[in-house]
């Protein structure tokens, strides 16, 4: 991809730069944390100059809220897919367990920020509170699928949750996409499902 | 426990200022990172002078070091276990992922902070050199029980790895030792190992 600022015309390219700034950002802000980077930190890792960054946005918060919205929005866009919403609901959690593993591979830099957030400003605050949202949206469904008598009665729902998404968000720590990986967010998404809900016993 | 950091006689308490600088230092450096700690913070911190730390440490990587192998130690201590040397592969596999859960437990600062090291200093190289060896430690575990055909063979053993890891590790963002989690680590070990052994699904 050409890392040109401009083009032919002399103009700069403004939804390129605004992409780059947000996945710079996050990359960023993931390093150093949110209250570590400066915009001049960001404007010298995006080679965009500080007034080039202000015409996209407004404010370092602003950025923030951006990123992270990448992360959030698609997430929770997963529970409005049939998958999500018809059927019982071990496959419904089986469906979304799925789905999260391709957010997190599609969405690494955004949904890494987001596991990495503290909770210091409005904005880090909310992204904590969507994340609580989601896992209890996954607690949730567990609850059903144990009540449904479709997942084994004798572990916790709430516990159960966590060790689900332990191993999906783990997969900001080791998951580096590549040409090679081609595919790869599809058997990890069943790697996990498989282990989870078959057992890794013969 | 009493934070008085002197005897009655007026004299320090070497092994209980050890102790607690050891503690102190392992959630300073997770929060702001090595780099961006000083032996000053570390001073505040702690409560302890400056001149009280260079009695217990040589340097702030000195630190460093003694509290990340708080983490390490008792985590390869597991491989010399009988549990983990003797019988079957996938035993052996289940024995050394449940000892690891107890081991989060009861050293979780340390552990925190060993799952947060990123790699510029000697010591944290070091660090990240046994947390691969450990994983690996891990994989070839796995792999041996499905040679033994005990476990599924159609799951790659090195990913299999990471996602036990991954669960294992996500203790660190949501088990916090209270009076009421007496016994938690059992519960939790042993839902990890039902989880992924057996499935969840009945």
């Amino acid at each position: 991809m050409s890392r040109s600022k401009t083009l032919p015309s002399g103009e700069p390219r403004p939804r390129y730069d605004a992409e780059r700034l947000l996945d710079v950002a996050a990359r960023v802000f993931t390093e150093r944390g949110y209250d570590g980077t400066s915009m001049e930190d960001l404007s010298r890792a995006s080679g965009l100059s500080k007034s080039s960054l202000y015409h996209h946005v407004a404010s370092k918060e602003q950025l923030l809220r951006r990123a992270l919205e990448r992360a959030v929005d698609p997430l929770f866009a997963i529970v409005d897919e049939p998958g999500a919403s018809d059927g019982r609901a071990v496959d419904r959690l089986e469906y979304v367990i799925d789905r999260a593993v391709h957010v997190l591979a599609e969405r690494l830099p955004y949904v890494t920020l987001l596991l990495h957030v503290h909770g210091n400003t409005e904005t880090e605050r909310w992204a904590l509170d969507r994340r609580r949202a989601f896992d209890k949206l996954i607690a949730r469904l567990v609850r059903e699928a144990v009540d449904d008598g479709d997942l084994r009665a004798d572990v916790d729902p709430a516990t159960t949750a966590r060790l689900l998404l332990g191993m999906v968000n783990s997969l900001v720590e080791w998951y580096r996409p590549s040409a090679r990986t081609h595919g790869a967010a599809d058997r990890i998404a069943h790697h996990i499902t498989t282990l989870a809900f078959e057992g890794l016993r013969t």
